[in-house]
């Protein structure tokens, strides 16, 4: 038989718009020993998340638990557990993962109309606001943050309009939950799914969601107590909705499994869970404000210094995801060499990106855990010397310059505070 | 704010049917530092992955990966990806997993059939054989094990009959991989769907499954390129297959991701995969012979000890599930009474079951890392203790001696191998 070595990874740098590195503490809750899912313990575990959820995402939704999944789990759980065959879904497209939304919807039986806007913009919310009008959907599902554009779609308007009109506007927030406001009950968000591994900064593997009783009120509509757990006593609820498509992301299932109730669905996968309750306790340790704080700087300082060494961002500056970077890759230069060089000599990795903009754009991110000065520092040092080594001539020395200087005005205002 | 404090679980001996211990090694693995999911590193452990899950299976089938979520995300996966609206699915059922396979199968759109044996016992093959003539299903989807009532179907027969008419064959052996023999090429299963948090002993939240090119030629009569994925220049594929109704669960998808194509679709779940590889790689340095014989000498021992101490088991002996003892709950015992003191004085976490059998029978696992003399041992003794305390009378002491009988006839016949 083969033998199989042991695990020994190497020590990254990871500055790619997730998964990002892990606060050491995220990893130690981790190599916990387990405890069984109806233990008590275990369970007031649970309950202690869903109030961590629930902070994260401002919001008082009762509903504010992780699906056991990577963060496209939620996405598909939400959608799967709302949408009937036929229903009418506007997406508004900006970026690779509105496609995504798209697609799932569609593969849950929805009459999806898009509205698609350049890639490196976003949409002004009166245009999507137009299309609701014109199109009369009953759920708008679409994008906070834009990993494959670097963009960020203002939603307050289009929240208020889909409340107002009895919409349900259902929100991806994979990208921005932990690392930029998310702010889901002031601006009216009936469902919002997130994720770990970018600024919760809590490996890939759980998706975070919240829902408001609009959203139940759907889910209870469609609701099918499992066969094999039914009482016999008990007939069938009655509702009037059809059967959500899913057994694995039904929402109406699982929460029951995450009430009082606890009625057995899944095994919660006990590890992540001590992961989730471990990263979002340090992150409401730091405190949302200051979080947001640091992942500005940061931003601000690596984009000057990208700009420093001569590069050029693309896409809107005005609505720039502030935690994910994009940068034109310079005519004659190799992104992919540039790439696996900093890989294999700095130990470095950064994105390249999807569909039109592949080998077109490099992404930094600047996320959680990963979101700091040294990083930030090293990657620009690190691109410069790269570049300068596959032939590309910039003014040598200036990128960390441009970036210190960004972080001695912010280091002082943060003393002065 | 309200302060969370740190995490700091109880150390439990769980000896439930799932989740059950973890080996520490499998913990540490756990809280190693990410590595990004296209890192030359990364994909090489999950090629690594892929060839320690075929050894466990017993396969050579290449497709042989983890899906991202827990034990029944993997039975919606393979189900959602063949089932094609209206295909006929028949699911002999022996006990509450049997259900939730009609249930998923129904959510998949399928015209399911079901035959259904009583609870505790098996089916003769011949009655599925003569059922699998009558129905001619195009699929038929069953449990392997049975963890809601501790008994485990042979499936030899069967999968002989199913490749003889061509019909495709999907068994669930989350309860059994691992910890009994799942020859998957030899007994002609055409896909078969793994739990990591049973027998393999690695925390919930992966879902290794393994399925052959006949399941493939399906998933691929039905596969679509990504929205936002696709290059513009390929038109969609020439199939004609209906789209599957999950992007999540798309094993055509999925299996790109795990290809040397490594086309994007979740992002892999790092940690998990950690801890897979690592308990897959304990479980083969154990050997799966030796393995299997470890899991039956301390069912033996559990066994000869309930008996020991008066206490009758629920099911059929015969087609007894090695890794899972039923024990019919004495008249005049409260069950839950029972299960509260284990936990709360000693610490140690037994079962109880569901639907027909709720109150009925405890169900004590002995899988994986759970599965050890000390265990059992400790297990029965606390039982008898318990039991005492309620008011049960029991020829006291009879139990471990009945248990330790059966040890030193088995340690003694190891010693002489």
């Amino acid at each position: 038989m083969k033998k199989y070595k042991e695990l020994n990874p190497s020590l990254r740098t990871i500055m790619t718009p997730g998964p990002v590195e892990v606060d050491p503490r995220v990893l130690r809750a981790m190599s916990f020993p387990i405890l069984g899912q109806f233990d008590p313990e275990f369970t007031s575990l649970m309950n202690e998340t869903m109030e961590l959820v629930r902070e994260v995402f401002q919001t008082n939704n009762q509903w504010s638990y992780p699906v056991d999944g990577t963060s496209r789990s939620g996405l598909e759980a939400v959608l799967v557990s709302i949408i009937q065959p036929g229903d009418k879904v506007l997406v508004p497209i900006y970026g690779r993962f509105g496609h995504l939304l798209v697609e799932i919807a569609e593969r849950c039986g929805a009459d999806v109309v898009h509205i698609e806007t350049e890639w490196g913009g976003v949409f002004d919310p009166e245009t999507v606001i137009e299309a609701i009008h014109e199109h009369k959907p009953g759920i708008v599902a679409m994008v906070h943050g834009e990993t494959s554009t670097g963009q960020m779609q203002p939603l307050a308007e289009i929240g208020r309009t889909c409340r107002e009109l009895d919409i349900l506007l259902v929100v991806d927030a994979v990208a921005t939950i932990g690392g930029v406001p998310v702010e889901t009950d002031n601006w009216m968000l009936d469902a919002v799914m997130g994720g770990t591994q970018k600024c919760i900064s809590v490996p890939s593997g759980m998706a975070p969601i919240t829902y408001n009783d609009r959203i139940e009120r759907k889910l209870l509509s469609r609701k099918r107590v499992e066969r094999g757990l039914r009482d016999p006593a008990n007939v069938e609820l009655a509702n009037d909705g059809q059967m959500i498509r899913s057994n694995y992301f039904d929402l109406s299932q699982i929460q029951d499994y995450w009430s009082a109730a606890r009625l057995n669905h899944h095994t919660e996968a006990t590890s992540m869970l001590y992961a989730l309750h471990e990263g979002l306790r340090i992150l409401l340790e730091e405190g949302l404000e200051a979080r947001f704080l640091r992942h500005e700087h940061n931003a601000r300082a690596l984009v000057q210094g990208i700009k420093g060494m001569g590069l050029t961002l693309f896409g809107n500056e005005e609505s720039k995801l502030t935690c994910v970077t994009c940068i034109n890759i310079p005519e004659g230069i190799d992104g992919e060499a540039v790439r696996s060089r900093l890989l294999h000599d700095f130990g470095i990795e950064i994105a390249s990106s999807f569909g039109p903009l592949k080998g077109k754009i490099w992404r930094i991110g600047t996320m959680g855990f990963s979101c700091n000065q040294k990083n930030v520092l090293h990657t620009l040092g690190a691109l410069e010397a790269v570049l300068i080594r596959e032939g590309y001539r910039l003014p040598a020395g200036e990128a960390v310059q441009a970036a210190l200087d960004v972080y001695s005005v912010v280091n002082k205002e943060e003393i002065s505070c």
